[in-house]
């Protein structure tokens, strides 16, 4: 499939409210559960995605849309939610990553982007040049990584609890 | 995590709207992608859970709980959605998941169920004996694999447009 910006604001503009439906109002066992040591829990995710509103998708598309001397984006900092999420509830940092995408994306709409503005590169820090139509790509597949983590994480909690079929439900072993 | 009834069912209850933020009023290019031959797309995915509903786990804990002299299930059909989807559109299988959900919850949670009752067995036809709470363990471990699905499915659509990307956002090679 080619990317295009409406289909894919479609679903970025969605990724709040399944993070929400998902987790809101769930027992905290679910929620702070991870894959073992140096694994994130649905609740370490939320705030990765927090992150990655403040400094990574918006902030590099307006690095390439600037096209100035240096368009080499700052590192992403893929362990920031540790620190940044401190003494936050989960409800308190899903209502900030759903403000946060509302702004974006009504940020995202107001640029009335062209193909050729989609077609403008920037320098990824490891990945080298990439375009901003691969970018925004990047944001939307970003979130449903995520939002399948945050399903597989919850899933593996039941590992033991489902007995044999286990060797049905693969996702609990992924 | 050992299988807790309520907390499970925190789980349960909200698939249905899940699946719906993620795919209610998308593009169709989204929901009618799959991952090649003999893959399910979003759409079959949700007919898939719809069957379930009919089926399987509710109608395998009535067998289990009934302890009659037959205690084995009847073999799932895995592929009933192809032929009990035609013609429904895709609102409309989201709001038949969501009507047979709740009426399948309501009749768990009308049940009150007891320990010793979770503890009863039925036998699947391949996996042998499985516990009441092995199964709803299950039913809740199955809708999350699916969730994932849905999101992988989703996210595979992007594996080319994201272009250098890929080497990060792994789920689009899962």
């Amino acid at each position: 499939m080619d990317f295009d910006l409406s289909s894919g604001i479609a679903v970025l503009h969605r990724t709040p409210w399944t993070v929400r439906t998902m987790l809101s109002g769930i027992p905290a066992a679910w929620t702070v559960a991870n894959e073992g040591p140096d694994t994130w829990s649905p609740y370490d995710i939320v705030g990765h995605l927090i992150h990655g509103e403040r400094t990574d998708w918006i902030p590099r598309a307006e690095i390439i849309l600037a096209q100035g001397p240096n368009r080499r984006f700052t590192p992403f900092d893929r362990f920031a939610q540790f620190r940044e999420s401190q003494g936050k509830s989960l409800e308190e940092l899903l209502d900030e990553f759903a403000r946060l995408r509302t702004e974006n994306l009504t940020k995202l709409g107001e640029w009335r982007l062209t193909e050729s503005q989609l077609a403008l590169e920037g320098e990824h820090p490891e990945l080298g040049a990439v375009t901003l139509r691969q970018t925004l790509a990047s944001w939307v597949a970003h979130d449903l990584g995520h939002i399948a983590q945050i399903a597989r994480v919850m899933a593996k909690q039941y590992r033991e609890a489902i007995g044999p079929w286990r060797a049905y439900l693969t996702i609990v072993d992924r």
